[in-house]
């Protein structure tokens, strides 16, 4: 019925019009007449008339209430059949309210509040009349070197996809039409972005398709299952062609094995860029591969309006190519009910309401303490509200807490480390602050008052890290320690004796030596957001306990890269650290382990892990397993830890890890208190890829191991039969 | 009629003595009740009885007239059917007399000299009793960090294959069963060992099933086409399958598509090393999946004569399949004459003659030459036989100038580079050495000598490198800079402001920062083996003008690996490595290019190169293009340049590489001289394999580049058409 309505529609549309619907604009292109500039200038350059955007389908990067409202009734009026424009918008970490990113989010572990985020992200966009975000992404990643590592959560498809389908419910929630607070979400960026060769941005990404299968599409894969509306396409290669020109990648997989029928968009200009890629000659044969391949939406360029038409007229493509394209846009303008609203949730009024209100503000200082990592703490944490504080670094007093992809977030929105810390203190007069250094430079004067500032000090807190730019799209560094200028600054305030915090803001795991060595505490707060300041301080001082978990290995130096806990086993490992017998697979200069391992992360008080057992050493096909340890609070304060499941598989067809991460639980435990934990082992949980791609299972022994971390783990054998 | 003796001998063998032809054991095991610590120790911790030992097939790192000899007259006696052992051992490049290691040879691009060495090698090596080298090596490398890039040839399919070929020749000959001088060559590491994860030795290696038949299958195919009698497997895996027990490698592409008919051997305990791996629960699925795979000869494990016998009885494998191994195994000993002279070209008096022989010396001094490559010279090169030198550095006196896989290599026999400048000086007393640093350490004392020592020099020669122990098999690096304190020894040197120059012995392309900016001019001599310090004086005072050319890129930094010409163009590329513009494929903090490209490589001289065109603009099927340059030696003295010829398709089915080297040419021109050098340019050479796998051309827009290093080229346009 509801198809039939599209149907219909598209019955009236002439082929110009359908080929606009194909076609995604920036804000820019609809403001017509109103900005001569624009027109006579990259309108004109890229060959767009007001013809060409009275037909456009989509829009990129609108939002406020008033000028979302304004396009489209604009556009309604210029559009012969009235058809509504689809608003999309990179609504990544939040809108207005920041959270953490991504990367920080991964290290929370925590399913509730990741959706919560997505959730009041959807709601402060869709008020500020988004329809779509381009999230979540959910790029598998384990070369710190690329800069968008910040936007994923982390190195483990298991967990990666926890967290894809809490964005999409956090996004979408379970009734897109008529819950106006909700956004379309459009996972990201299919397939394999986060493999690029080298690290650096946009470069060739090369794996085996069972690489493909076992490790980075189950995430997409998770997100779609969860009901995700739509798909963007990488702008890499996979297997030697362009993700936005492969037919295997979206007609293939996508659409016949997963039956996804979603709109499929590409990423910023990828359609055209098949021509640097080199697998088209032209814009048109770029036009041809990439709908024939797949992609409904071409974003910012124009290979298809320019095109698609003299390919349909040849029959080089045929006409019901374009319509299914078409019918699946107008489906989904359909399900988020524009053709009846076409503002949906756009209100001014609400948005001044809700944007960065409270409530939101309150779930981000949550998430934003989850998202935090205690790496290192002796003695030194938590503070005491009497200490005399000297803050000192470059991001003592810096708005530049958001991170990457927060387009709307505003830095003085931004609770600062220094407001923080300062709310904490019996009185505010005991905290200093000085800048010590800037990112990237520093002059002595910027040290000797750093030095002058803490040396009356009981205790200095550093804040210190990576300005926003350093990571994020295009944001890749070869070197990924901490700036030099920095590390400076860090020597000399060592000299000074005094315990030292370092508290760190930065887009990727970095090599932390120069840091980790020289300090009595180190706080990773990546990119914690609008609330970031607060906290921090509520960890600082204990009245959070944290229990963030590394959701991507630390590495030990970019010499190590990639460095990840769930590689496989090799032919000749190295039996411990320490065993230095030459034919080992190992290094001569450094350990083949992280500096810190997935899953590490400190609290303030200590947990013992006693008793890990199975229920059994066999299990059936049909049956399970009971994983369980004893944890016990043996510190003095009440905390929560998350013990973490993996298991191995020791003998495969095809090799397997040495871990896969297949289950965590959360517990708080008063001090003194013990809790038996338990998890379920079920064969579908042993399935992998075989050797001709059939997933299943095999009959023979296993290792589950329960532990702190991806490193700190007991072990228990099973077996497996058939 | 020759397969027939091969299969009456089959007949008459028990299953015991089958298996037995399956294992290789190392020369100890054949020592016999002669050394009771052996039988005791090793023999008896790996349950090898005098009757496996009498059974056995052939031997490992056998060498010497006399040994192989005893150990072959000992084993006929023993052996009940009187099979003789095949000697096998690493005579990777050379065997007394010592050559630049590959990675040096593959900077010559010079198939004659590197097809002599092959052959010098294998004539020391069979009058040494060596029936078979493990050897050539041709595994394409890309990563630095890896030590056994010393023994590739470097990073390109093509120019590996020219060099697989000739080091084939060079150690088969023409008739190998009539020339005692030859040996047999058995190519490794099938498939793809030259790219472990990390740049970590027997790692983990995951490539699709495009990469490694477009760029890391060539050289392998190249070695068998031209005659090469056995493979080795690698230690790694391939597609999540150690590379010996893969049955699509070994079954599917070698015998099957490939056609090949030799014996494949193992790597070192690679059998049993499926274990570790994780494909096999034991020993006997060990055996069971090597052999059913395509693994005729088991090195240094015992998985086969343990297990091979009770899979055979129960049914489990086909007796037919040890069979056809042992067939293999037996034609090459009949291949090798062994039947009829068992001890081949053993023989100690002629070995006295020709081990280390003048003739043998003058090639290694002549390849040497031609090895080094010239990668800096700002007025200080060549040296002049009066000036005062002070040679520094710890390289300056040392015999560790033959690199790793020189077992046979003596460092008395070592030309050493004082040796070597000394001779050329007008008086030797013009030399003063001190040695500056160790490798790895400095004191104060050492450095106070070096400058004592350099501050009356007219020119000062650094002796630089990594020991040879730093590369090679398991000798990973993660830090690929020159160790710490020879930077240390360059900061003190530069500060007396004294002409510089720098020779540099190493095993892999390092990070030559801390270098190259603080002295004049740059040698990377590699490590030159036996004549290395002769071979260096040649070069350093002009005797020799240097010809030698990159064949691996030297990075910029670790953080850039892995870096190689003949990558993807991306769908965003930096048009120039000064545009910074944001959403490009770079890095924030270094460029993309190497610090050298591949290459690249100075003369003391100049070339111009003009005139390059094309003989047409339109390649048919059946016909051919004429790509000419013309040539001229610009300087003031002769010198023979290597012009080099690349292909880039502009737009492919599955996208190419932005150059591809296909062809190459070196001319020697005097002062004031031009030549005009042409390259045929045919429909054969723009093959490549499709989607689907298919090898075959398309028709389109092509660019060819002529030019002196794969950057400096100039481009020409041309089509082809079908």
């Amino acid at each position: 019925m509801l198809k039939q309505k599209v149907q219909n529609l598209i019955d009236e549309m002439t082929l110009d019009e359908k080929i606009g619907q194909l076609l995604q604009l920036a804000t820019p292109f609809f403001k017509g007449s109103s900005d001569q500039g624009f027109i006579t200038g990259p309108m004109q350059e890229m060959g767009i008339t007001d013809d060409v955007v009275r037909n456009t389908g989509s829009v990129l990067g609108g939002s406020g209430a008033k000028e979302t409202r304004n396009i489209q009734e604009t556009h309604l009026k210029e559009n012969r059949l009235g058809i509504p424009l689809l608003m999309m918008a990179d609504i990544v970490h939040g809108f207005k309210t920041i959270f953490p990113v991504p990367l920080a989010i991964g290290c929370s572990w925590d399913m509730e509040l990741a959706e919560k985020s997505a959730e009041i992200a959807a709601k402060e966009a869709s008020v500020s009349g988004v329809h779509v975000t381009f999230a979540p992404m959910v790029d598998l990643v384990r070369d710190p070197r690329w800069g968008r590592v910040m936007e994923s959560t982390g190195e483990d498809p298991y967990l990666n996809s926890e967290f894809a389908r809490a964005f999409v419910r956090g996004f979408q929630g379970s009734d897109l039409t008529n819950d106006k607070d909700r956004v379309a979400a459009c996972v990201k960026h299919f397939a394999a972005y986060g493999a690029p060769e080298g690290g650096r941005d946009y470069n060739t990404v090369n794996m085996s398709e069972r690489q493909l299968r076992e490790s980075y599409l189950p995430a997409y894969k998770a997100a779609l299952d969860e009901g995700c509306e739509m798909v963007m396409t990488a702008f890499n290669t996979v297997d030697g062609i362009p993700a936005t020109a492969n037919k295997k990648l979206m007609r293939d997989l996508l659409r016949d094995e997963w039956g996804f029928e979603g709109v499929i968009i590409s990423d910023w200009g990828a359609v055209k860029e098949q021509l640097p890629h080199g697998v088209a000659e032209d814009e048109a044969e770029a036009a041809y591969k990439a709908l024939q391949a797949g992609v409904d939406i071409e974003m910012m360029t124009t290979c298809y309006i320019d095109h698609i038409k003299e390919l349909v007229e040849s029959g080089a493509l045929a006409e019901s190519l374009v319509d299914e394209s078409v019918e699946r846009i107008l489906s989904l303008k359909q399900k988020l009910g524009l053709f009846e609203n076409p503002y949906r949730g756009a209100d001014e009024k609400r948005a001044a309401e809700v944007i960065l209100c409270e409530e939101h503000r309150q779930t981000a200082r949550e998430l934003a303490a989850k998202s935090c990592v205690l790496l290192k703490n002796e003695n030194v944490l938590p503070l005491k509200p009497e200490q005399k504080i000297a803050l000192i670094g470059s991001f003592a007093q810096s708005g530049d807490l958001m991170g990457p992809w927060s387009w709307q977030g505003a830095h003085e929105d931004v609770v600062k480390v220094d407001t923080g810390l300062r709310t904490k203190l019996a009185d505010p007069s005991l905290l200093s602050v000085a800048v010590g250094s800037d990112v990237e430079t520093v002059t002595t004067e910027q040290l000797k008052e750093a030095v002058d500032t803490a040396k009356d000090a009981d205790v200095v807190v550093l804040a210190l890290g990576e300005a926003s730019f350093m990571s994020g799209e295009a944001g890749c560094r070869a070197d990924i320690r901490l700036p030099e200028p920095q590390l400076q600054l860090i020597q000399e305030i060592k000299k000074l004796g005094k315990p030292t915090v370092a508290v760190l803001f930065n887009g990727r795991p970095l090599d932390l030596h120069g840091v980790v060595e020289h300090v009595d505490a180190v706080l990773e707060a990546w990119y914690p957001g609008t609330e970031g300041g607060a906290a921090i301080a509520d960890l600082l001082f204990g009245d959070v306990n944290p229990t963030g978990r590394l959701s991507m290995s630390m590495p030990f130096s970019v010499g190590q890269v990639p460095v990840y806990y769930n590689h496989f086993n090799t032919g000749r490992p190295q039996p411990t650290p320490d065993n230095k017998e030459r034919y080992l697979s190992h290094y001569l200069d450094i350990p083949n382990e992280p500096l810190f391992p997935f899953g590490f992360g400190l609290s303030y008080t200590e947990f013992k892990y006693e008793d890990v057992k199975l229920s059994g050493d066999t299990l059936t096909e049909d049956g399970k397993l009971i994983a369980s340890v004893t944890v016990t609070n043996t510190g003095d304060r009440a905390g929560e830890e998350l013990v973490q499941l993996y298991i191995r598989d020791i003998a495969g067809e095809v090799v397997r890890p040495v871990k896969e991460l297949k289950g965590y639980k959360k517990i708080e435990l008063e001090p003194g208190v013990s809790e038996t934990v338990t998890f379920e082992i079920k064969e579908e949980m042993l399935r992998y890829h075989h050797e001709n791609l059939e997933f299943k299972s095999d009959a023979g022994r296993f290792n589950a191991f329960i532990g702190k971390n991806s490193q700190d783990v007991v072990s228990v054998p099973f077996k497996l039969v058939k």
